[in-house]
């Protein structure tokens, strides 16, 4: 801790923006991250949880001290699941009249609607969302970096005071966050295509493989492993969250659901006037779409890859890397590729279209076997 | 070459398995890459392509040399495009009365059927489909290596001879790759599942971020890029493959499509009796059918993630992977994200369970910063 400390004053050269004592609701993965990080800032922070023994795991990890009576939190977060969330800031906002309560969960709109359908006072309530971490983990993969370079949502309306708004948005950019005020609603919106149908999309993509012959599974490459990764999320969470979120969800799976009977309808006839058409189209739309996603440094930039043969023993990526270091070529994004069956890797890198000559020729004179090089996109 | 000619020699320390000539149509990425491989074997490669600048390209990189009257191959090997696939066949296996003639296209049963249906002797020809490469590259993206480690399917049917199925793995076997045998229709059923229709779904999932706003965008994190990475292939190829393997494709299609239609319906109305429970089947099915795919060297292992910050400069990467090798701590897999706005980036490295603890200790010691670790899956 002191060594994170130390550096993220050195990094910073500002004391933290928070001040007082933080309460932490919650000790799991984002609760515990959040407590680490504030203590690492030399924040006071106090952590509660329905479970003992969550509780006293993420204290003796030192994510923050239990709870005492005379504790005066200027900031409460509610990092509890989605379907409690409202309950825990009701309760929070009144046994704690002077603080300002946030929470992380991933939708904003149901537990606002929710805690407005109470008639509770939402003067001192700030929905947050913070982009950040594993959809499993618990307070033993919690860490005080989870949250830094990822976007930190902050919904603010009509009555929320400048004051508290600076509050939520410091404690975002204590952890390394980047603020980012939405509507609830925009904020729904906007999750419900970059992550939650993409979940739903890789759970039925993913679902297809249970019948599948063993046979077909040998044969699988890097496609259907990257659009089922996230397959393996886990569900008692995403029910909550999809629940949460049905709306903005379905229109988003409606509208999915009309591309796919396009292009099952035009594969049903494929030898129909405009069939390959529409299949052209289909791939087409995909190229635009994916083109729109930021990429490194929030710019839309162009990489092209490398990609190099690594034997599979220790120290050979770290001879690569070290080798790609001497000849100033930065590696902007990496994938490494394993081959079924052999006892090597491809490794993957992404670099600016102006260093690959420099990579491929240097390499290969290290003796480096470069297996392709191909645009990006 | 003369190095990968070397390293083969030494690695396999037999000669390679083909003999005589071999002919190569097609000198794209695919047939310039088995004219690369054949080379470096020792093998005499002819080349041929309609066009005379990518012909020429493939000769100069190497790839092999131009066509004489006198060539007598043993092997011809059809590397274009599906759509001609079947008539370059057939006019190779009239050309050349001595040779066995493949293929390599990504569907099977079309263009046997299509031979059928012309009445062509099919004695001769052995259909196969290596399963490497990229989707966009040329001849100038062409490697030798393209085919290592990789599954070669070869299609035999009852007219196959022994000797001419032993040249065509063997031919799979000199290029590095793993032969698999299937029937066309066994074939084409496992790449609509492990390939085509992933490649559709990514491309319906990623349409819908041309209509999202930037905003949204922002938000994007690793799930939506990895689900709609392979959107980014081309559309004039993948027309091909998805017009020839209609039936299997939409066969999947439909399935994906019931899925898709309740999980839909179930958040259509989320309050309902058993809502929760089929969008929590939606998950749970995913998760069954990702633990499906076989990890490196073909185990369904388990790996563990190690995440360990990275600064975004030269020789970082090197440094870390050269401390993982003085911890004699393999690198399973690795998978690089890139936080937007922020000049780092998380390694993201997959060890086995029992590499964790050394991982996590000796890196921290040597000052690295561990972002989280968890479990595979």
């Amino acid at each position: 801790m002191t060594d994170s400390a130390s550096t993220r004053a050195s990094a910073t050269a500002v004391a933290a923006r928070t001040t007082g004592t933080v309460r932490v609701v919650g000790a799991g993965l984002l609760g515990a991250s959040v407590g680490h990080a504030l203590r690492a800032a030399g924040v006071d922070v106090v952590l509660d949880d329905t479970s003992p023994a969550q509780l006293r795991l993420a204290i003796d990890y030192g994510a923050g001290r239990a709870a005492r009576d005379d504790d005066r939190p200027t900031l409460v977060v509610v990092a509890v699941p989605p379907d409690v969330t409202a309950d825990v800031v009701a309760r929070e906002l009144a046994a704690h009249p002077g603080a300002v309560v946030t929470d992380v969960a991933s939708v904003k709109l149901e537990p606002y609607l929710a805690l407005r359908g109470r008639g509770v006072d939402l003067t001192r309530y700030i929905g947050s969302h913070p982009l950040a971490g594993r959809e499993r983990g618990g307070a033993i993969a919690a860490r005080s970096d989870l949250f830094v370079g990822r976007p930190w949502v902050v919904c603010r309306d009509e009555e929320t005071s400048r004051e508290d708004l600076a509050l939520v948005e410091g404690l975002a950019l204590d952890l390394g966050a980047t603020p980012v005020e939405m509507t609830p609603e925009e904020h729904d919106r906007s999750v419900a295509v970059v992550s939650h149908v993409p979940q739903i999309v890789a759970s039925v993509l993913a679902a297809r493989l249970r019948e599948a012959p063993d046979a077909a599974l040998g044969l699988a490459g890097q496609g259907v492993r990257d659009t089922t990764r996230i397959a393996a999320s886990a569900p008692e969470l995403w029910v909550q969250i999809l629940g949460a979120n049905a709306g903005p969800v379905v229109d988003v799976l409606d509208a999915l659901a009309d591309d796919l009977r396009d292009v099952t309808e035009a594969l049903r006839a494929p030898d129909a006037a405009g069939s390959r058409r529409a299949v052209a189209d289909t791939i087409r739309r995909g190229n635009e779409g994916v083109e729109r996603l930021p990429g490194k440094h929030g710019q839309n930039r162009r990489f092209e890859q490398v990609v190099v043969m690594v034997d599979d023993r220790p120290g050979q990526l770290g001879r690569l890397f070290g080798e790609l270091g001497e000849l100033e070529v930065n590696v902007e994004d990496l994938r490494l590729e394993h081959s079924p069956g052999a006892q090597f890797g491809l490794a993957e890198i992404s670099v600016v279209p102006s260093a690959v000559g420099r990579a491929v020729e240097g390499l290969t004179e290290r003796g480096w076997r470069i297996a392709s090089t191909s645009n990006d996109g």
